[in-house]
């Protein structure tokens, strides 16, 4: 590989922006990678596991003379943060973000930055239930998809150099606009993020039965639930905060549907719920047909070898 | 290991069934195992396959001097096969089933039973999304949870020795009462398949995102819910129609508190989003500390090597 970015300047050392710098270092796609954290503690061990380069106090010094600025802090955080870097941005420096929601990084960031200065947000979706800095790995982009959400009259060269460095970093990239996106991750991401959320504060909840049975029977198709549940609260309040529109669309779809199946079980009609679970079957087989899945996560209910 | 039973039976020939006989075979634990089920396509694949060592057209004939009878079919049709079954059981036999609910199973079939018969009900939790005679391997029971629900008054020695038996197939058991076991698994796998279920057929309704972007994201959290809604539909309404005082009262906990997450979106308040966030990762740490996550499912989010 070769260097795409000179400077890259990281907003925030957690898991996202530290798999970033490890991949870069890996592969030598930036000459120098700049860090900052808000924490003094998170900005220690950036330096100490080597998420980039050097790390500095504040984002108005990170952003010094830098290429790429990857804003990688909670949704909620992006106005702020925005505001503070646009008077230090170098002219011709791309500035990106990390963030599950689109629209509102666009309305946040957007009218802080100066002109000369190319905003193209995008959306690698990867992740895991660890979160700061310690979480952090190379591979965490490998093969997964990076949405690519430039907004309109955005410079095609520079859209097209972001996409070769996410290429590099070992994602699949598309094309997305801004509503589209939003819709689209609520329907794939945060509606069942919400879910897992819910059915856990559910099983907690109930008295009658032990936390320990939850635990220990939890593979029966809880367990999973946990785990997508266990994921960084900033970030997914700001998600939920700030896709308000297209969460509470879809969520009103969803309990439409769990109403109509709540009622099937209540008048007993079998038929009913006999044609929906037939029904679900088909998205699973275009899924399995369309290669998409060939890892083995099951719900923790054994991977079948044949 | 050794002989458990002589004769086994085994009525129904699907994923349960099967990995039974697979596993009784590796290990010797019968000196005979006799499968039956309606389909004459699945009694020849169960040949084929060697699920069993001989087949026989009716579930009268296969139950004929066996010591250990498992009713392998969906909750709904056990009680009719138990009627059917009845007057053909060898005295001192022992009648289980593999059922996932308990109560509309003791209800079911008890009644149908001879005086001199132990029934002593079964609920192995494992499974996959695949169903069908060709589902079934050896190994499906490896480090699973079996509960062994037995009716007041069962006889000790023979609950003992189907406990063997299961330990052997390769379970961890467990004895629960037959209210507790129905609420525990609607709150541990019912419920939680009941919304993957739901979580799937909302995708596939919404019209402005295509199937080939929910399938192509899948990986951003929605990809195990599919999974577990491809699961046998025949199992699971049988599931939700018997199991439905536990069932119903676990979806209006599950509702009221989607509600209120809801509620907190669209009024905005971040706080008590972040504080229910924050909950629900103790669950996840109880999970994690009693050793019960070893596996990789991870909702296909990437497993984290370090």
């Amino acid at each position: 590989m070769s260097v795409i970015y000179d400077r890259v300047a990281l907003i925030g050392l957690g898991l996202i922006a530290g798999s970033m710098g490890l991949a870069m270092r890996r592969d030598g796609l930036a000459r120098e990678i700049v860090g900052t954290a808000r924490s003094a503690e998170t900005r220690d061990v950036a330096v100490e596991l080597g998420l980039c380069d050097r790390v500095t106090e504040t984002a108005a010094e990170a952003v010094e003379g830098a290429d790429l600025v990857v804003l990688a802090v909670p949704v909620g955080a992006m106005g702020r943060v925005a505001q503070e870097i646009a008077p230090h941005l170098k002219r011709g420096a791309v500035v990106t973000d990390v963030g599950s929601v689109k629209r509102a990084v666009l309305e946040g960031v957007g009218p802080h930055l100066p002109e000369g200065v190319h905003f193209v947000p995008t959306h690698p979706m990867a992740g895991t239930e660890h979160s700061g800095p310690h979480a952090g790995f190379a591979e965490l982009f490998q093969n997964r998809w990076c949405l690519i959400v430039p907004p309109e009259g955005a410079d095609e060269t520079e859209i097209a150099r972001l996409e070769r460095f996410w290429q590099a970093l070992g994602a699949h990239t598309e094309r997305m606009d801004v509503e589209h996106h939003d819709l689209v991750c609520a329907v794939v991401s945060h509606i069942p993020h919400l879910i897992a959320y819910t059915m856990v504060g559910v099983a907690d909840d109930l008295r009658r039965v032990s936390d320990q049975e939850v635990i220990k029977f939890s593979a029966a198709g809880f367990r999973d639930f946990t785990r997508i549940a266990a994921s960084d609260p900033t970030m997914w309040r700001d998600v939920f905060l700030t896709n308000k529109e297209a969460t509470l669309e879809i969520l009103g779809r969803f309990t439409e549907e769990l109403f109509a199946l709540q009622r099937a079980i209540r008048t007993g009609d079998g038929d009913q719920l006999f044609d929906y679970f037939t029904h679900t079957r088909a998205i699973r087989r275009g899924i399995i047909e369309a290669g998409q899945d060939t890892e083995a996560p099951d719900f923790g209910r054994g991977t079948k070898q044949k």
